[in-house]
């Protein structure tokens, strides 16, 4: 059986979570459904938590990370701030090909595995 | 206040972890310490614990880690079998400079953090 690398990372401010896999993909899933509840709804976890989850990113980052629209066709959207938006774009940044480099790494210590 | 990359590596067998910073650092102990127990002592942690560690990843790994010595002067030591040595060195092969690496790439997509 093969050994495998594994990886994980992460942001923190003050010593606490600000951004991580999945609070990134909770922010672009209000993006990609126009609000918290379809969020939660597309990660699979409550409205509640949801919003708990962006509220505490908010306060650790000490940044709104949403705006509400009213109105409209179809009623109000939620969007990202323009510093929510910077925050994710970096992130994918940050994130994009990081575990190829750590499996590449592993493949030049590990040649056996 | 800034923001701060963090990562975390380890490596999988069957799903199940088998070589980590930590797990390495006991190995390690045994080698310098010349025993389990004096491994134990130095990362503060009890002996049954310390052994408890050593059999799981001897288990994971279906390879024996570890070598006592009977006798000579001061008593028996307790070393790594080739392959622990191998996989000790593997594995910091794998950890050096991943870190920095991170660091890195976080400060190209967080310029401003």
């Amino acid at each position: 059986m093969k050994l495998l690398p594994r990886s994980k990372f992460w942001v923190e401010r003050g010593g606490e979570v600000v951004l991580s896999d999945w609070r990134v993909q909770l922010l672009e899933a209000v993006v990609e459904t126009g609000s918290v509840a379809g969020a939660a709804h597309r990660l699979h976890i409550s409205y509640r938590r949801a919003w708990g989850k962006v509220k505490e990113m908010e306060e650790r980052l000490g940044l709104r990370l949403l705006v509400s629209q009213r109105g409209g066709r179809g009623g109000g959207r939620t969007r990202l701030t323009p510093e929510a938006e910077e925050l994710v774009k970096s992130y994918r940044k940050f994130r994009a090909g990081l575990k190829e480099l750590v499996d590449w790494r592993f493949g030049e210590a590990f040649p056996s595995a």
